[in-house]
């Protein structure tokens, strides 16, 4: 916990574009700090609530996905694992998903610019004239400078996160990164307000928020890529308790998906104590893999997603949550 | 409706192995006719309840998924839809889950056979000593004969269903399978008491099954590939309706999400009357892409899973659902 007693806030205007290891932090903050942060829109409030295929070819995408940050954590060393706890999203009253020439998985097939705008009413979203849904807001990006120096572009996720775009980030779910430089560099933006896995048109319900992270330290949880503690249900039929997500990362959905797996099996050898062979089979009859993201070229996302009150047999004990 | 006023019933021990369009048909029905089909478990019945290691290794694998058909639907035309309801479905009460070696996406990693035995106790099922999870049983083998003569494996799912391995065929769902020879020739079998999306160990719970399916013919619903409407809800925030699932199955991911992704603009396009762009943006925002199995080779299934009460504007009516 904070001893200040008020939670501290950074701002985008105080933010960056490209990931650096050798930026300046926004702001220095302890373990198991609350903070604060106020995020613009992928677009970098380009677009308005009249935005038309115009606007979106006029669009300037250098500076696209601008990022709040970077958040330097005091005790943050390499091979730590930085703990990020989405403890609040409010999501802003517009957004926009766009088809920009060139991006998405099917930029073969559309090659005109095109913007639906989505209102939002309370929980609900109006999308353009197309549809009604839920909201469902969590973090686009969320992720750590990478070791290497220099400047990386905020469009394709890494193993330190990054642009994830995962539908799981939103509020109550734990984000677990690996850190590889001093402080761990944490920033975030790119908040959506809706995204089916995949994200396929290259742009989910892009809008603006403000975002309560609780952000800790731990020196005793090795990870090769992103995990998720997921809070809440799945199904009506199904586990209503917490779940765990692990990530592959890369180019190769194949090898993605196999990262994925791997991880987890790691996981409830860890964790659970149970067997490779026995993980390996509990992740085929209870584990779920989806295409978090396919658009952030050159590095997808697969994700890996198992109910935790599933595993233990029926003598044992509750399942163990992550610290 | 059949007329008959008896539900028909054919059992696995008429059934076959490998896709032929030259097989006799085990029984000849008309369209929207119910039947009830009885099939074998993957292994043919070759493990029990007390199965171990020992008994994975001599499988004689060349009688693996058993099929139970095919089914001769007579006004069934090349060109046509078959389309398959799941009236009902039970399960046997004993599963089996085995790691085979060579078999599996982490093949590489595991060389050794495995199995856990599953006891299924109402709904609930005991796997081994290493979890418990509600039963969410489906068929995981539902699909015709190729237009292609001569015989073909029964492992690897194609444009005309097969081995599918897709958890979303239970109770309630229809699936709808492009027709390329006369009569449609369809066969079931794989039964699965619960898998996770990929199968990532190459097996399910495996077991035995009866099921109850009405069948009929559509001769105005051209599709690529298979076709899923599935019934009820997912997530309790999230929409409580009917989702319309396409496929993609393929050697890639990548194409094959294109592919399931494409089929679902169309869909939208033609029931829906969006513009392609519109229907492509509400993928994005809605659609979620999954990894049905990664295991049948040479043949990946990835699946779109959308809800329908989320698309139309404000004023429209409710979502229509196919034929």
């Amino acid at each position: 916990m904070s001893g200040t007693g008020r939670t501290r806030s950074i701002h985008h205007r105080t933010g960056h574009l490209g990931w650096d290891r050798d930026l300046p932090p926004a702001i220095e903050i302890g373990s198991d700090e609350t903070i604060e942060v106020v995020l613009a829109d992928c677009f970098d409030g380009q677009l308005g609530p009249d935005a038309t295929a115009a606007h979106v070819s006029a669009l300037d995408l250098s500076r696209g996905n601008p990022l709040t940050g970077p958040i330097h954590v005091a005790t943050a060393r390499p091979g730590d694992t930085l703990v990020v706890e989405v403890l609040d999203l409010q999501v802003g009253a517009v957004g926009w998903t766009t088809i920009l020439p060139g991006f998405g998985l099917l930029a073969d097939d559309f090659s005109d610019p095109h913007v639906v705008v989505t209102v939002r009413d309370g929980d609900r979203l109006e999308v353009g004239d197309i549809g009604v849904l839920p909201a469902a807001p969590f973090l686009g990006t969320v992720g750590l400078a990478p070791a290497a120096p220099g400047r990386h572009s905020v469009i394709p996720p890494r193993r330190v996160g990054g642009n994830l775009d995962c539908k799981l980030l939103g509020r109550g779910a734990t984000l677990y990164l690996p850190v590889e430089v001093e402080g761990a560099l944490l920033s975030i933006g790119d908040p959506h307000a809706a995204q089916g896995d995949g994200e396929v048109c290259g742009t989910a319900v892009e809008t603006t928020a403000t975002a309560r992270l609780r952000i800790s330290v731990n020196d005793h949880l090795p990870i090769a890529a992103p995990q998720i503690l997921v809070p809440g249900t799945r199904g009506t039929t199904g586990p209503q308790g917490p779940r765990h997500v692990t990530t592959g990362i890369g180019p190769d959905l194949y090898l993605a998906a196999k990262d994925a797996t791997r991880a987890m099996i790691d996981h409830l050898v860890r964790w659970y104590a149970l067997t490779p062979e026995d993980a390996y089979v509990l992740c085929s009859v209870a584990g779920d893999l989806a295409i978090a993201e396919v658009v952030d070229a050159p590095n997808w996302v697969v994700t890996m997603d198992l109910p935790l009150e599933v595993v233990g047999g029926l003598g044992d004990a509750p399942g163990t949550v992550l610290p």
